[in-house]
C-alpha cells in the first residue's frame, strides 16, 4: 500500500481524495487544509482519514510517501519543497509552479532527494487525448500542419492569476503531449477589461519547426462555452469537441494534395480530398482514475512517468513566455 | 433608369447581373468577360444584354453610368481607373485593390472625376450584420470588449492571393462597420503548408483604443466549416453563427460587473450576470438586393454611401498591414 | 424535525438519502435494503443512520413519520400499505404502483389513516417544467394544440417492466401537470424485438378534448439519445431539449392565424407568424431539492401537494391503458 | 433525343424544365401551365421552348414522347390519362394520384398503351437514401428492427390536401424503397387545429412482418424543422439527418445482443454494444439529375424502372389507408 496525503481540498483536491480512497493499492491517510469548513466536508465521507490544518503534520509523518498538492499556484513551490525535503513524492496541481525558476529549483531538489514529481495535467489521461495520441503515433494523421485550441466561457475570474495561467495549462500540456517537437517561440495578444492588470482573454501562437503552428484562444468573457481543438495533418484532420456528451473525437478523411509537374514548375495543382468521417469509440474511464493507476505504476517501477517535473516545467516555461509576450504587446518571446 | 454594365462573370459577377436585371430602376446593358464560355452562359438568361470580350466596349459606351467590376483583385485598379476616367461610377468587388497605394490613387481619381466608388462588402447588407449594428447603436450591447471572428473551412485555395486577402476582407469590413473607432495596430501570425509562399491560415489581432481588441482566424485547411463571430460588450454579448439556417444571431444577457468599494480599494468584487438569451428575427432579404437598392439610393441622392472608396481603402490598409505583420512573423504594424 | 426513512438504495434511493440528509428540517433516521452491499455504501457517508435489511424495523419505528419507497414497482403496493397502516406518510418512486387497482387501494388506505401519499414525479420540480408551466398559466402560449415528447436512447432494458412503464411515467406525469384537461382515450403501437414479450419501443397517442393531442415516443433501441418535448399553442410554441447543457427551453413566437371573411365562407386565409425566439433563464436548483422542500411544506401545512396519490393514480391509469392498447395492437382504450 | 414536355410550372415543375434542358439526350419542347405569369418566367430562361396554356397542345403533339406532370394531385389522373392515351410516357409528381382507384386505372391504361409511368419520388435518388440502401443490401445493418421518420416544420398549409398527402409521400416512398417486405396494416392518429377538416399533424404506424415497425410523424405546426430518420437493425443503426449540410448519414455500431443459456431458460442476458460511429461520404449530385438520367436509361432499355406506376400505387395505397385510419380515430386498416 502507498500511504498518501492531500493538501488543499477546495475545488479539485476532493477528487484526489476520492480517487486515492478508491484505489486498492493506496491508503489515504491525511487531508490538510487551512479552512476548517473544508475539512468538515471531508470527514463524513472518509471518517478514517486524519484531518489537519497544519501542513507540518503532513511533512513530519514519516509513513506518508506521496502528497497531492491542490493549493493555489503561488503556494506550490513552498509546500512541494517541504514535502520533497521530507523525502516524499509529490503530485502537484497544474500549473506546477508560478515561475520557471521555481520549477527548476523543484526539479533539482527532487533529483537530490530521489523522489518523483508528478504534475496533474489531467487531460493527458482522458480517453479523447489518448485516442488522438494513438492516431498520431500510428501515422494516421500524417505530418502535423497545425493545432488550434479554443477554451472559452463566462468566468470564473481568478483572483491570483490571469486567464493564461488559469486556462492555458490545459491546452499547453495537451500540445506538448501531442507534438513531438518543441516550440521555438510564442506570441500572445490579449486584453484586460476590468482594469486590474490581469488579462481576461488571450490569443497565443506557438511556432514549431517545419511550419507547424499552434494557436490557443483562452477567454473568461465568452457568452458561450467552447472547448474545441482542431488537429490538422497531411493525411487526416481531427476535431475534438469536449462539450459533446458522446462522439467527442471526429476524424475527417479530408485534406489537400499538391501536385507539381516537372515540366511546369510555375504551376501547382491542388487537389481536395473529402472522404468519410468517423468518431472512434473512446474510453470513458474517469481521467483521474487512469492517472491514479499511472502514478501507482510509476511508484512500483512498472511504468515511466508521462507527466513528470520536466513536463511540468515545459508547460510553465511556455506560460511564462506567453505572459511575457502579452505584456510586451505581442512581441515574440523565444523558447 | 440607371444604365449599368458588369465586368467579370466568373463566380460572383452573375449575382450582380441578376440583381441589376431584377431592379426596376436599373438597366443592365452590357456584360464583359474575356472568356467566351462565361458570356455564353449569360446569354440565354438575359438575351437582351450586349455581350463583349473587350473592356473598351464598356469604357467607351457613354450611356453606361455604373460599372460593377468582378474581376481578380490585381486587375481592379486598372479596370476601375479606366471606368472612372470615362466618368462612370464603379462598384468594385472586395477587396477594393491589391494595395493601399492603388486604393488611394483610385480615391483621388474618383474625386477628380466626380464619381462614386462603391466597394462590395456584401456582409454589411445582410440581415445579421444590420441587426448587430442596430443593437450596438441602440446601446443594448454596451461598451465593446472584443470581437472574435472565425472563418474556416476546407479550400478553395486561391492562385493569386493568400488566405488573408481571400477571406479576411469579409471580417475586416464587418469589424470596420461595427466598431466606431479605428484600429491602432495589427499583429498577424500564420503558416504556409504548401510551401508556395502563400499563407493558408492566419490569426489576426487588431488593437483598438480603450482595451478593445478584435481577432480574426481565417483558414483554408479546416476539416469543418465555421463562420462565427462573438461580439462582447459590457451589457450583452452576441453570437453570430452564419452557418445556422435560422437564429443566426443570439443575444445573451450575460456579463460581469466589477464592484469597487471606496473603503477597500485593494479588492474588487466580480459579479456574474446570466439572464435570458434571445434570437431576434432578422431580415432574410438577399444582401445583394439590399445593396443594389442602396446603390440606387446613393446615385439618386437619397442616401449617403455606406461602403464608399474610403471604406474600401480602410479594409485594404488593414489587409496590407496584416500581411506585412505575417511576413515579419507577427511584428506589430501600426495603422 | 421530520423523521424519515428510505427503503431501497439501489439506483435512485441514495439521492433521497442525500436530500433528506441535507435538509435542515429533516432527520434521516433509517435506511433499509435487502442487499447488504448497498447498505455498506451508505454507511461511510451517513454513519449516524441506522441500517437494516428488515422492512419491519422501519414499519415498527414509531418515530418515523415519512418513508421514501425506492424499490422495484411490483413491491410498491405491499411496502406502502404496511407503512401507511403504521400511520406513516409515504413518498413513492414513480410509477406509484403496478396497477390501477393497487393505486386505488392505497389511496383509500391513506385516506383512512390520514396520511399523505407523495409520488416522486421528479420532472415536475425541474426548472424547465416549472418554466413551461409558468408560461402556460400566464397565457403566453395560448390554447394548447399538441404536446409531442420523444424519450429515446440505447437501453437500459429492464427485467420487470416494458419501455412504457420504464420511461413513459416521466412524460405522462409532465403532460398531466401541464395540460388542464384529462385525456379521453389512448392508442399505443410498438414492438418487442427480443421476443420476451416486453415492448422495447412504443408510440403513445393521447386524445384530449378540443382537438388537443399528445404523443409520446419511448424507445430503448435508439442509437442516439433524444429528450425533446414540443409544446405548441395558438400563440407561441416551446421546444424543451433536456439534453442541452443550457438553454433547455426555447420559446418561439411562431404560429399560424386563420382569417375567415364573412363574404367568402369557402376560403380561409392562413397567415404565418415568425418572430423572435428566446431562451428564458431557468432555475438550475436540483429538482429533488425543490421536491424535498415541497414535501416539508406540505407536511407543515404550508402548501398543497402537487403530486399526491391521486396524481400518481392518474399516471398509472394512463400507463395501464397504454399497455392494454399496445397488447391489442393499437385499439383505442377509453380513459 | 427524347422529346419532352412539362405540365405545371408552379413550385416544382421548373426544376424538371431545368433538368430536362440540361440533359444531353433530352429535348424540352413544350411547357404548359394555365397561368400566364408562370409561363412568362420560363420564357427568358428557355426562349426556345414552346409555351402553351392549353393541355391539348401537349397531348396532340405527336413528337412528344415523355410528359412530366407537376400539377395539383387531384388533376394527375385526368392529365396522365390523356397523355397515356396519346401514347406518351408520363412522369408524375408524387403522390401519383388522389386515390388507389385512380392509380390502378392509370396502371391498366399504361399497360394497354405500352407506355411507362414514372413517379417522381425524388428522395429515392438522393445520395443519402442510395447510401442507406447500399448499407442495407450489403447486410451491414442486419435485420431491420424499426424505421422512425420525423418530418415537421411550420407550414406550408395546403389548400387541397391534408398533411399526410402533402408530406408523408416522401417518407412512405423511402420506407417502401428500403424495406423488402410489405406493410400489413396502418394506424394513424392526428389532429386538425384549424377546424377545416384537414389534419395538420399525423402519427402513422406501419406494421410489417417479423416485428418490423415503421413510424412517421408529419406536422405543419412545428416551431422547428426536423427531417430525421432512424433506421435500426440488429447489427447497426443509422441516423439520417437531412437538415445537416454535411454528414447527413451517421452509422452507429450500436446494438444489443440477447444471450440465452440452455440451463436457465427463465433469464436472458442482454449485452450492449457501443462501437465507432462513421459518416460515410455521400454523393451530392442533385437527386433530380440522377433521376433524369435514370428515366433516360429506362426509356433506352438500359435500366429497369426504380419507381414505376406500381411503386406509385403502393404509396397511394398506404396514404389512403393512413387517412382512413385517421378518420376512424386510429382504427387499424389492413393493407
Amino acid at each position: 500500500m502507498i500511504n498518501t496525503a492531500v493538501i488543499g481540498v477546495g475545488y479539485w483536491g476532493p477528487n484526489w481524495v476520492r480517487n486515492f480512497a478508491a484505489h486498492p493499492e493506496i491508503d489515504i491517510k491525511m487531508v490538510c487544509d487551512r479552512q476548517k469548513e473544508r475539512l468538515a466536508k471531508i470527514h463524513p465521507l472518509y471518517p478514517y482519514v486524519t484531518l489537519t490544518q497544519d501542513l507540518n503534520d503532513v511533512v513530519t509523518d514519516g509513513s506518508i510517501e506521496l502528497v497531492a498538492i491542490c493549493t493555489p499556484v503561488h503556494t506550490h513551490f513552498e509546500i512541494a519543497s517541504q514535502c520533497i525535503r521530507a523525502g516524499k513524492h509529490v503530485l502537484i496541481e497544474k500549473p506546477m509552479t508560478a515561475s520557471v525558476q521555481e520549477a527548476e529549483e523543484l526539479l533539482e531538489l527532487a533529483e537530490k532527494h530521489g523522489v518523483h514529481i508528478f504534475v496533474d495535467h489531467t487531460f493527458i489521461f482522458t480517453g479523447a487525448v489518448r485516442k488522438i495520441k494513438t492516431l498520431l503515433t500510428a501515422g494516421e494523421i500524417g505530418d502535423l500542419y497545425y493545432l488550434d485550441s479554443v477554451r472559452v466561457n463566462l468566468g470564473l475570474f481568478q483572483h491570483d492569476v490571469n486567464v493564461i495561467w488559469d486556462l492555458a495549462p490545459h491546452d499547453v500540456s495537451v500540445l506538448n503531449h501531442l507534438i513531438p517537437s518543441q516550440p521555438e517561440g510564442v506570441i500572445t495578444t490579449g486584453a484586460d477589461h476590468l482594469g486590474d492588470g490581469k488579462a481576461d482573454m488571450a490569443y497565443i501562437t506557438l511556432f514549431y519547426p517545419s511550419n507547424l503552428i499552434a494557436h490557443i484562444h483562452v477567454n473568461w468573457l465568452s457568452p458561450v462555452k467552447i472547448r474545441q481543438m482542431l488537429v490538422a495533418g497531411s493525411k487526416k484532420m481531427v476535431v475534438w469537441d469536449d462539450n459533446q456528451p458522446s462522439e467527442k473525437i471526429r476524424v475527417y478523411d479530408k485534406g489537400i494534395e499538391v501536385i507539381r509537374t516537372p515540366d511546369d514548375i510555375y504551376h501547382t495543382l491542388i487537389q481536395y480530398r473529402t472522404g468519410d468521417m468517423y468518431a472512434p469509440k473512446i474510453d470513458t474511464t474517469e481521467a483521474l482514475s487512469v492517472e491514479t493507476q499511472h502514478v501507482v505504476d510509476v511508484l512500483k517501477g512498472k511504468a515511466k512517468p508521462l507527466v513528470d517535473g520536466r513536463r511540468g516545467l515545459d508547460v510553465v516555461r511556455i506560460l511564462e513566455a506567453a505572459q511575457a509576450s502579452l505584456h510586451q504587446r505581442g512581441k515574440e518571446i523565444p523558447l
